[in-house]
């Protein structure tokens, strides 16, 4: 409180960022604290529905749920959004206008989650059974019942999918405004609200919804609320996203298994070819050595160079935490490295390892490979600089299982199959007037420097929503860094959460 | 006929090899003929027993039929030898003693089997129900009716777990005395049979076996017959094997899976590492680039290497039935390339592949190498050249998972677990005498030129029988080359059965 009475007394006034809580702050944190029991009742009751994509009666509940849980806070114009393709999860939607209101906010989360696998969860914690921990699991948290007098510790931890991915995204929003109109203030924007259903699933209607709804959706930015605040537990803001694209490839070999004791030094073994072709694709600082791979990139401008040096450094605590000495491009730190192009394998496998092992030569030997893009960069281009590469290793390349007149006429045969999922980076400028306003609104909840990322090292397909609507996005996490997103054991600190509802309040009410 | 009445008149007489086929060998194959029928009748009853490893009741039902194979031949001192480890297959052992006898031969055959999946059987054919097919499957194989008449198409297959490896070698052995005794022909050498039980399980208590019945098991030769002809169809002598020994890497990078795009240029990713590690190991001509790899080696004599030279090529065929169009070790044949020292990657492994690959770094990469050694090599000399050969590229090498202080400590970790099942090579020289009795047995009985290898590129530890025995070993096969060893769907090609009951005959009756 202390530090806030200091800036205002200095004068906390304009939208430049400042290291105090607003007033405005100050109110939400006192309504989300008298009402814990009610959002989390809430959010415990929202978490308890089924949100896997290969279960469309569960994720039609969640819509309906998260439909009355806007209504019950008397938003407008609420609908489905559905797709052009029956069965696909719709989208929700509702909106708030308010008077004299010159600007319009779109504020996105998505309800769907990743798949889950019960048996590889903590003995005692259900995937749709959200529990109550006293800690993270692996600081020792013990299960603990929910408590009856509504004092939540704000280090416990609800465990459960979507607990952070998304869920708690669509909890913060729509809590935020709620505590915005309770606490006696006023949104200063228009408000429109949009929750995905198929974000895990990879978005494939997304553009159909988009396209479909151009008025609907029409605004002045897309706050994505959605993965994790910054390593050190600071609040960030990302301006962008690396862009992705994928390539499968498969090198033949002998068409049947042979003993590697009657054919070993003869028969060409494809592991071997793939590890010297993989090989050749990176040198030993981490760099790439596919030719002009690194060309295309649209520099950082002075303001993202200037956010990227001022972002604190976790590559230390990242090391101890991952069990790692040292990095793959030697000399850069985390957040310059995934400012780059990267090339990363996924996946590799030929034959069979440990007790499956047999003394034979593979048939054949594959890799899946992720290609991570920076403005600039084009998607489709990028793949064809390693298809490229690839041929001048003396591959023939098809798209198909080689036929006996291919194998006759080639040595060195490989099937590329170049995903078509992929798509570009996408950045928003630091410098719009209108980042600069999200920047001071989310540094008005706290007391701690914010960190502005110009991009992310993630991707999402935030191009769609330029593509389709011409609008800007700017992204604004809220889940803790050690959520388990995507894995099992997925879980939301309940500071992070009830952190990220003064954050949205603050974005509904920014100057 | 016509051929050997010339080679008679010619003066077939010396124990050289010749282009004829000896007169035993057409008593034999009146034999055989006459008596097909009771030859595979007793053949079939025996594939109908199960034989693998995993059911030891049924090993001793083989075991038990063996017995009863000799016995109705009259074979004496017939025996079971056991292991030291109750439950472990035991040897089953015969013998005949020849007056006048100045050698003694042992014949080695094995009746285990290896373990099989029915479900990679092909439609209605089981492992253990022998099926008679017309031909290979693979070139239109329909199943028919064992005959009533008695006589069996010398093309016609039967397909069963073992009726190759190596139940086809029990069933030549026994019907070669059988036919030897009943054609009024006499043995030259003191015969000793000796089956084992425990060949696909890795011969694990076979030296027990022989320790423990040095006496009842001297003799001036063992004669292995276990494998295939050469890939012409021609009758063939090993006089050697290669040395097989193993490694298991696994290199270790972040301790939990990490997502791609936030992390992905930072985090060392596990399979780019191996792929680096492993692809420094040879060279693009496909020789190994370990220091000191091919050192060690004794070089062939002189009588190798004129038999080296006269293996017939089957390179154009095996690259046409194998669908490649080049070697790995550029320059040399099929044959002088498996006698080369061999480093073969068996199978390695990292994430995920397919469609369960997702957008992660992953935390491990592992390799299952076997090492192919040839005379001269030392086992775990081989191997520690491989270890030092890593060391030598950076990497910190233990023997278990790592602790986070090496973690924390060491760029580039990898565990290696140097395999404890390895042995040398073995090789008989073409030279002895008894070697050229050999050769010239096998050539008596066939008017096509017989291959001479001086060593095989497989593997059998015939160094336990020199080491406890203090013996020789000469391999001479029957089986047909394309008979799906150690895989679904094995069969032996009639003459093959047929042209080795005449080969051991052949041998039984050395000059």
């Amino acid at each position: 409180m202390r530090k806030y009475v200091l800036a205002f007394l200095l004068g906390y006034v304009t939208i430049q960022p400042s290291l105090a809580q607003s007033p405005e702050t100050l109110r939400i944190r006192q309504y989300h604290q008298q009402h814990a029991d009610t959002i989390i009742g809430e959010f415990v009751q929202l978490l308890s529905l089924p949100n896997i994509a290969s279960n469309p009666i569960g994720l039609q509940k969640n819509a309906d749920f998260i439909m009355a849980m806007m209504a019950k806070r008397d938003i407008h114009n609420i609908q489905l959004l559905p797709t052009k393709t029956s069965g696909a999860a719709p989208a929700v939607y509702g909106e708030v206008k308010v008077p004299g209101a010159k600007q319009t906010l779109i504020f996105y989360a998505h309800y769907d989650g990743q798949p889950v696998n019960p048996s590889q969860w903590a003995k005692g914690i259900e995937p749709f059974t959200p529990t109550l921990l006293s800690a993270a699991l692996d600081k020792d948290g013990t299960k603990i019942p929910f408590p009856t007098d509504g004092i939540f510790n704000p280090e416990w931890r609800i465990y459960g999918r979507g607990a952070s991915d998304d869920k708690a995204g669509v909890a913060a929003i729509l809590n935020a405004y709620d505590a915005i109109v309770k606490s006696g203030l006023t949104p200063t924007c228009n408000l429109k609200f949009f929750f995905e259903g198929e974000e895990e699933a990879g978005s494939t209607h997304l553009n159909d919804i988009l396209e479909a709804n151009t008025t609907l959706l029409s605004s002045d930015l897309w706050l994505i609320c959605d993965g994790p605040v910054h390593q050190t537990g600071k609040k960030q803001i990302s301006f962008g996203v690396r862009g992705d694209a994928h390539l499968d490839l498969t090198i033949y070999a002998s068409k049947r298994p042979l003993h590697s004791g009657h054919y070993g030094n003869w028969a060409p073994n494809p592991a071997m070819m793939l590890a010297k072709l993989l090989a050749s694709m990176k040198n030993d600082a981490g760099r790439v050595t596919i030719k002009g791979f690194y060309d295309d990139v649209v520099p950082f401008t002075a303001a993202e160079k200037k956010a990227l040096a001022a972002v604190p450094s976790v590559d230390a605590q990242m090391k101890r935490e991952l069990g790692i000495s040292s990095s793959e491009m030697t000399g850069l730190s985390l957040s310059e490295a995934i400012n780059q192009p990267s090339l990363n394998i996924n996946g590799m496998q030929s034959g069979n390892v440990g007790k499956l092992a047999s003394n034979q030569i593979p048939t054949f030997a594959t890799a899946v490979l992720d290609l991570r893009l920076v403005l600039g960069n084009d998607w489709q281009r990028q793949q064809q600089k390693v298809i490229d590469h690839i041929k001048a290793q003396g591959y023939f390349v098809i798209d198909h299982e080689p036929t006996d007149a291919e194998r006759a006429t080639h040595a060195k045969i490989i099937k590329i199959i170049a995903g078509n999922d992929g798509y570009n980076a996408q950045r928003t400028s630091m410098d719009l007037p209108i980042a600069k306003h999200v920047i001071a609104a989310v540094q008005a909840t706290t007391s701690d420097q914010i960190v502005l990322q110009p991009s992310m090292g993630g991707s999402l397909p935030l191009f769609l929503f330029e593509k389709y609507l011409n609008a800007k996005t700017i992204s604004v996490p809220i889940a803790n860094h050690d959520n388990n997103q995507h894995a099992e054991n997925e879980n939301i600190r309940l500071k992070n959460l009830f952190e990220g509802i003064e954050t949205m309040a603050s974005l509904m009410m920014m100057k």
